[in-house]
């Protein structure tokens, strides 16, 4: 097997100047602002202590253009969506910091801005920006996490005094691991039930909607009717203050509905924009999407920050003497490491450009929404956004892992990060959307080609309306649509060995695939929606198939945006080493996937056991650049800490 | 497909009589022991607070059976080292205190036992045992964890005044993440290089040996010479107190060398039983081994429990309404999440019987070491702890983590008790033997049959090893041989579809799959070992055969012991259930291992297809009874506190 060359003098700074991209000079600032200022997780802390410090960190980020980047330019914001993604995600080193930062700008301020009008950012964004008003995003209940639509909490209007009377009618609709309310927050954007009078005086729904409720006065005491309790000491992200929020007919003024997509007049008539209470419900959520972007760019930091610390370690820590030399092996010698390591390492890399890619299209959308005039493109970033994000968060939960073992018992220590890392990357896979459930979503998008998704998120919902609705899948090109095509062109269709490393031949098995496996579930759902089949069984049944179909989606997606990549490379040794890690990055998929490809006949088995030998040459051609490459992506320098890959441990040195 | 019916009037109780097993007694007693004595984990406490808790509940189980029934009848112990490991697992609901008495019972008050003489049996056991001498396990440092057979530290005896000089010549020599140092120790069990002096005046090496230190007096400050560091806070177990020992020419009388496999005169004169460094220090090791088996046997125990925690609470959580019903779907009516847990919870059964098997082993030997006169019994134990310890620990760290996003957000509180398991299992893969490092010695003791591995555990050892001393593989039956037998001679061999659930054909796929694999290496040692290439490229271009190997060997001893498990059960509707949990436990080995299978042509892709069908058909089955299977394995129900678990939950009543 000719296994092609990694060049030996690419340059690190040149590297990190493509992958850092087009918010390439926010990187570099923040960069500089975090190093300046020091932000120290809090390792050992009891929980009251690591609270009270998340929040004065927050109040130093509060001023900060980090901060600000998101917001209207109208109301003292930067008016840069993307550069806000990108800067809130380097905060990566302190993840209770990310995720309170996230809460209040991403998630609270963010539902303001894109659901309120006017009036709210008039009234709140300043104060939301300086911290001065802290507040909650209260949109997940006990009894509801996935299943949002079917929220208990209700808010009534009574004309009589116009106002709303919001409720929590049963202990299963309270909300529930709410960020910043257990201690911070003074204020909540509550989701609820809207429900005004009807002609008979009984109560008409409108489906859910936000409001702003205040849930504690100026000493920071729960206001009467709100019932505040805590969730607690967590797995991690214990800087988080998360609790539980009650309401008992807290009356709120009819301004305080966030009114964008539907409003109350003084006498109890509801109007919207919108027709439809599940159109108007996705089209809010839809506005919600960065806080998703946010956690996959975040995952993405993470992963890279472990990588280093495991790749660092593993490139100087020695174990068992190699007889013929006499001297102790580093154990990123041993192939086993490698493997461990390496094509995560590949991996990541892959995604950084697939986010890359993302966050562009959420910044151009948001920028310039007239250029979706029939939402085509913003259903489409929803899909990419759900999607991206459960194949990032468990990418990190199992290479945090993989981290972690790689370091042994230095690896379980606190000062060494990786169980910090793991510990608080671990409910990214399951907030901001469970994976499964957005995995689901995806392929739901596919199977309607992305026409019409304001339906229900549920179960049935797809069966019955993939059946009724479907138009044909299609695989859809992402980025550099003609580069694709003219490598998948060129790709050679005979069975030399050395095809292997053929980028036409790789995207073309990546395509392949995905059209196999979506056509064979569009077949069924067609073949199970002509039939009386239950319809629950109906998806149940291939929920497998629904899964793998969203994944190996979204892995072309990731691919192309990958060759991308590569594509807007100008230094020729960068994209030397860029093409090994794609290489790495896509035969390691396929090794991980070869059952399917073998029992779909794709390849043979001995082709089969020759993309293990692949996977196993391109680690050792890249084993030596390792922690070159790892530092190319230029995590920020305050957050690497741990004795182990700074040369404090001994006999790392 | 007809898939074989779950029979539905098992008794959960005799059920769980059959699991218990031979230490049926000793696990009841000890559950009524648990159940009446509280001993919550630390959860919430700070670092000091928790270690002090921990402390406090190793000194109520000092004076019980649990701790004494590994201890020699002749010094008050139990006598029963079998049901010391079963007794000892049964901690897991609180895992610092399990390791914390691990520490002290198991590898401090074992390596006296098993290494020391009368003197120190005397002088010690008692004291140990009533934890009046609370003590540590030296061995690891920080260059040197896998390796150990290269220890830094030193032990030279001074016939002058007839002591040892214990000393750590470099800080990568530093002993680290010793349990019981950096609080409560006040005598470690020392592992250091034996020196004497030669004829012509310098040291001469007898390769690493254990001796009794003094590190704190009786007020708890450490003695002179003895340098005591703080590893601080872990990923978990944070009421164990690991901690770093440097010692500066730190004296001991002669008669502190625990001297069972080695001893120095008065004069200077080093006698040993055993010849050969490697065969005394692997002997040594070897007593040891019960260590590693209570690691195997805590992380099942662990395992059971997050299982119950994550089955009980998707059994009654709902999400999504299913719209011919109009009612709310319990989530593990989704075939998603049931793939997501029964095949666990049908390996955590595999892996429970094969564990019984082991202890049997274990306990067997060490009651009547004269059974095994050339020590091929041991060689066979040690061998199969180190493969079921890997397999097991890596299954806990996959499958509780698979638990904790089962449950979503409620999983990531730490009220419902995934988060903690996960932290403190999380170091399982790693200590009592890194699990890489032990599939290798699984693998080597394949390859030369048994018949000698007092050899280097290093890497180079291997490939030269074998290909010198090669005897040829032969897969030996464990248990119940000539009832695997006959299944396999029954088993059909044409391609009918049923042949999936032929207990025979499972065997048999099992059994060829382990004989391919490591004929396949022997070759590929044997080939290399006759030319000149380079043994540390030979061993580490195989790395990933080798641990194939073990892997698949591991598995079919797993298998057998779970066949020879049904075949002892005597009522049929326990047995047909256990049929079932085990059809599930190979066809999910067999689809996650089927890239292989096919690979090699051992099934076809339609074969490999239906294997598919076969597990998610099981896993509906199986479902109904979830709960009560998870049930039977009778973890304490002291150690059952999630809120979603036990009913507090709001909406999971």
């Amino acid at each position: 097997m000719r296994v092609p060359k990694v060049p030996g003098d690419f340059d690190t700074i040149e590297l990190r100047g493509l992958l850092d991209g087009r918010w390439g000079e926010v990187r570099q600032r923040v960069r500089e602002v975090l190093d300046a200022e020091q932000l120290p997780p809090g390792d050992g802390l009891d929980t009251e202590s690591h609270r009270a410090r998340t929040f004065e960190q927050l109040g130093k980020l509060a001023g900060s253009e980090i901060t600000a980047l998101g917001f209207p330019a109208s109301h003292g914001g930067g008016g840069d969506r993307g550069g806000s993604v990108v800067s809130m995600e380097m905060l990566a080193g302190n993840l209770s910091l990310m995720v309170k930062a996230g809460v209040q700008w991403g998630l609270f301020g963010g539902a303001v801005t894109a659901l309120g009008t006017e009036r709210h950012h008039d009234r709140y964004l300043r104060s939301i920006m300086d911290l001065s008003l802290p507040g909650c995003f209260a949109m997940t209940e006990t009894g509801h996490g996935s299943d949002v639509q079917r929220l208990g909490t209700t808010a009534t209007y009574d004309p009589e005094t116009g106002e709303f009377v919001v409720h929590t009618p049963d202990e299963s609709a309270r909300k529930d691991y709410i960020g910043n309310a257990a201690r911070d927050g003074r204020m909540a954007v509550v989701f609820a039930q809207l429900r005004t009078p009807d002609a008979e005086g009984s109560a008409e729904g409108h489906g859910v909607h936000a409001l702003l409720v205040p849930i504690r006065d100026e000493d920071g005491a729960p206001v009467p009717g709100v019932d505040i309790s805590d969730c607690g000491r967590k797995a991690g992200l214990n800087g988080v203050d998360n609790g539980r929020i009650v309401f008992d007919r807290v009356r709120v003024p009819r301004e305080a509905l966030l009114n964008r997509y539907g409003d109350v007049s003084a006498d109890g008539t509801y109007t919207s924009p919108i027709d439809g209470v599940n159109k108007r419900f996705f089209t809010m959520l839809g506005t919600l999407i960065t806080g998703r972007v946010s956690v996959a760019g975040t995952a993405g930091v993470a992963t890279k920050l472990a990588l280093e610390i495991a790749l660092r370690y593993g490139d100087v820590r020695r174990q068992f003497e190699n007889p013929s030399t006499g001297v102790e092996t580093p154990v990123l010698d041993y192939r086993g490491h490698q493997r461990k390591l390496l094509p995560a390492l590949a991996t990541s890399c892959a995604l950084h450009f697939a986010q890359e890619e993302l966050v562009s299209t959420l910044h151009e959308l948001h920028t310039n929404p007239d250029s979706d005039p029939d939402g085509r493109a913003q259903r489409e970033l929803e899909s990419r956004a759900a999607g991206l994000k459960a194949v990032t968060t468990w990418h990190a939960t199992r290479t945090v892992q993989a981290c972690r073992e790689a370091c042994g018992g230095a690896g379980y220590l606190e000062e060494n990060q990786l169980s910090t890392l793991k510990a608080d990357t671990d409910v990214f896979t399951t907030f901001e959307g469970d994976n499964t459930v957005l995995l689901q979503l995806v392929a739901k998008g596919l199977l309607t080609n992305y026409r019409d998704r304001f339906d229900e998120l549920g179960t049935l919902g797809m069966a019955r309306y993939v059946a009724d609705q479907f138009v044909g899948t299609v695989v859809e090109r992402t980025a550099a649509r003609s580069l694709i095509q003219r490598l998948v062109d060129a790709a050679p269709n005979r069975d030399e060995e050395d095809v292997l490393f053929d980028r036409g031949w790789q995207l073309r098995m990546f395509e392949e695939r995905e059209r196999h496996v979506l056509d064979g579930l569009t077949r069924r759902m067609r073949r199970a929606g002509s039939g009386d089949a239950d319809p629950f069984e109906v998806f149940n049944d291939a929920q497998d198939h629904v899964l793998r179909a969203a994944r190996v989606h979204i892995d072309r997606v990731v691919l192309e945006a990958f060759v991308a990549g590569i594509d807007r490379c100008a230094d020729p040794a960068s994209a030397g080493v860029l093409e090994r890690l794609c290489d790495l990055y896509v035969l390691s998929n396929i090794e991980d996937d070869r059952a399917w490809f073998l029992e779909h006949e794709r390849i043979s088995a001995s082709r089969a056991k020759s993309v293990t030998e692949a996977v196993n040459a391109l680690c050792a051609r890249l084993r030596p650049h390792a922690v070159e490459l790892v530092e190319a992506f230029g995590v920020p320098r305050q957050w690497l800490t741990a004795p182990i890959a700074t040369g404090e441990q001994p006999g790392t040195r």
